[in-house]
């Protein structure tokens, strides 16, 4: 590993061989190029960089299991990133780790940069300042910015749950999903489970299930007054699993015990997707639930944003959509689904990126819905 | 050219053909260089992408010959750049086009961006901003800031000096030189001759030689106070030139004409690098010159940064020297300065980028500076 100089590298477009070359690519024939844009930024996205590529923007915040490690550690994560961005879906990527932990900074910094990126993706930035600057970005960029965290992981769950809920027969409006976890993750998966027609949501932090009665604010708020319909349920976690149909993990190892899971509903579907720990074992969760998925490679139904960022992002910049729309993300998440269709088993409810198609499916649903909006 | 999607990609330099090797370079693996990193940062420039990178950061506001033509022009240029930074020097290099004018704006923006890239390339930024920029990156950050436009500038008119004295049988001390042109190229010209050992230099802004009796500021007063010794020269362009041994033009097409030149004293030296129009035609210059040079391609002795910035940047990098020092651009120039030793000729004062040894010799000249420092 001493010197491996990162994952990603910049190759060169254009041929450089002799002085011919030099005074076409560079100058003076470089200044038509830039006279054109001066006249029509939008050849900005014909004619340079920009088309085809994306900023993936981290503080280091909340990075992966590993919490607060600042941007310098965040680097090879992102620069990971950068190369299945590249590897999947032929986009290209930066990282950039900003230092500054202001969230004001964050967005005037994603701005400055903006020129040269076709899209932003946030990633791996603390909630609830998060929610700030992703909603701040996206009312003020003309390009799209998508928070993988948030939109990345509602998108990968939705599709799972959609197949999940077809093999155990059940419809959205009646029925019951737990969600732990009120973070990017969990606060996005609840927004769009609303929007696929999911009605009977409940949302747990770490202090218990969400509702207007708790001292809450921000998005904590929202969710509580939004979620949790007629405030049916109170408590804990715990008291909330009882009966519940679905439960979605994006929280912390080891929260749930098999007892937890055995009080669920009869064919219960358990996403306990925290990593690298789950939040129950998988194999206890098996011996009650019909349907289990985990974030982890060594189990059946890795529920994971791979699926989902390479095809978003190869969408986004192949429709030139100036934002991420929920349209986007639902069409996503239900061609997502379908990949699996002609093979869907409880072990199979997702494809895994490298199944044909899945990149693909994705871009075409998320263009599609671009020129729907 | 439409939808060339511009000069530079992204590749990886990692495989991702199946789910090992995706465990390995993504999650879970790539946690342990991050945690490696957030406990030593400096296997930031060992194990990621900062290792070889450099920003080429301009807000477009002093473009080639076009100008103040704003970042989204800027683009086109930059990446141009970045092609050039790869081609002939390996380094991988990403264009970023800032919006804000402030320079305090610019300063914070590519401080957070300074954690992904191991070099700073300021590229087209107005005088005096570019100055005040420059020189707080310079002293704020803990990687190399090189303003292309002040220090490459400098450095190939230095080399293509260094030889046309050689030629012409003159010692810096005694050599009365006048640059045409107080902005970014022509102040760090004379600053970087200065330290080269020339003694009698004369710096002409728009309104005539900089002299302490003018009403100057900033790095004009500098210049007014630390060249032009004894305020020997005063008046405007042409009264200084009238004896002078070499004249530097890095302003505007057409300022002199052959009578000018004429004046000048025998065996003269005329850089006449103002693109695409030259500030004397070269023809009409070499009546009466003994040595003349331009930064067009179709004529002899270009001058042109390129010759440069790629060997700079390679040794910054290879050296991880924290920041640019006079030593490296004196021992860049020498350097360059010697590739043509062997082959000097009137008309052969610089070599072409297409070379052989012209980046190695730059680079090993700065790496070996950089140790020396």
């Amino acid at each position: 590993m001493s010197c491996s100089r990162g994952k990603v590298e910049i190759s060169t477009r254009v041929r450089l061989d002799g002085p011919e070359d030099l005074a076409k690519e560079y100058t003076p024939g470089v200044a038509e190029v830039a006279e054109r844009v001066a006249d029509d930024p939008s050849a900005l996205m014909r004619e340079t960089v920009k088309a085809n590529s994306v900023a993936i923007v981290s503080d280091g915040s909340a990075l992966l299991g590993l919490g607060d490690r600042g941007p310098a550690a965040a680097l090879p994560v992102m620069e990971g990133k950068a190369a299945l961005l590249k590897r999947f879906a032929d986009v290209d990527a930066w990282p950039i780790c900003p230092v500054s932990r202001d969230p004001d900074d964050l967005v005037r910094t994603v701005k400055d940069l903006a020129t040269s990126f076709g899209a932003i993706n946030l990633e791996d930035i603390a909630a609830p300042r998060c929610f700030t600057v992703e909603r701040r970005l996206h009312d003020e960029l003309d390009i799209p910015v998508f928070h993988d965290d948030q939109h990345g992981t509602a998108v990968v769950v939705l599709a799972a749950l959609h197949n999940a809920m077809k093999l155990t027969d059940r419809e959205p409006a009646g029925t019951s999903v737990v969600i732990s976890g009120a973070g990017a993750a969990g606060s996005a998966t609840a927004r769009l489970l609303r929007e696929a027609g999911y009605e009977r949501i409940a949302v747990c932090d770490s202090q218990g299930v969400l509702h207007p009665g708790r001292d809450l604010v921000g998005e904590k708020r929202w969710l509580a007054e939004n979620t949790n319909r007629d405030s049916a349920v109170e408590g804990s976690l715990r008291d909330a699993l009882s009966g519940a149909d679905v439960f979605i993990g994006v929280s912390a190892g080891g929260l749930l015990g098999e007892d937890d899971i055995a009080a669920m509903a009869e064919r219960a579907i358990v996403f306990a997707l925290a990593n690298p720990d789950p939040e129950i074992d998988p194999d206890l969760a098996g011996k009650h639930a019909e349907i289990v998925a985990t974030g982890r490679s060594d189990h059946p139904n890795q529920i994971n944003n791979v699926l989902v960022f390479p095809g978003v992002f190869r969408g986004l910049l192949d429709s030139g959509a100036p934002r991420v729309t929920s349209r986007m993300l639902l069409a996503a998440a239900r061609a997502l689904a379908d990949v699996v269709a002609d093979d869907l088993t409880p072990q199979r409810i997702v494809p895994t990126v490298f199944d044909d198609g899945v990149v693909d499916a994705v871009a075409g649903a998320v263009a599609g819905a671009a020129k729907e909006d």
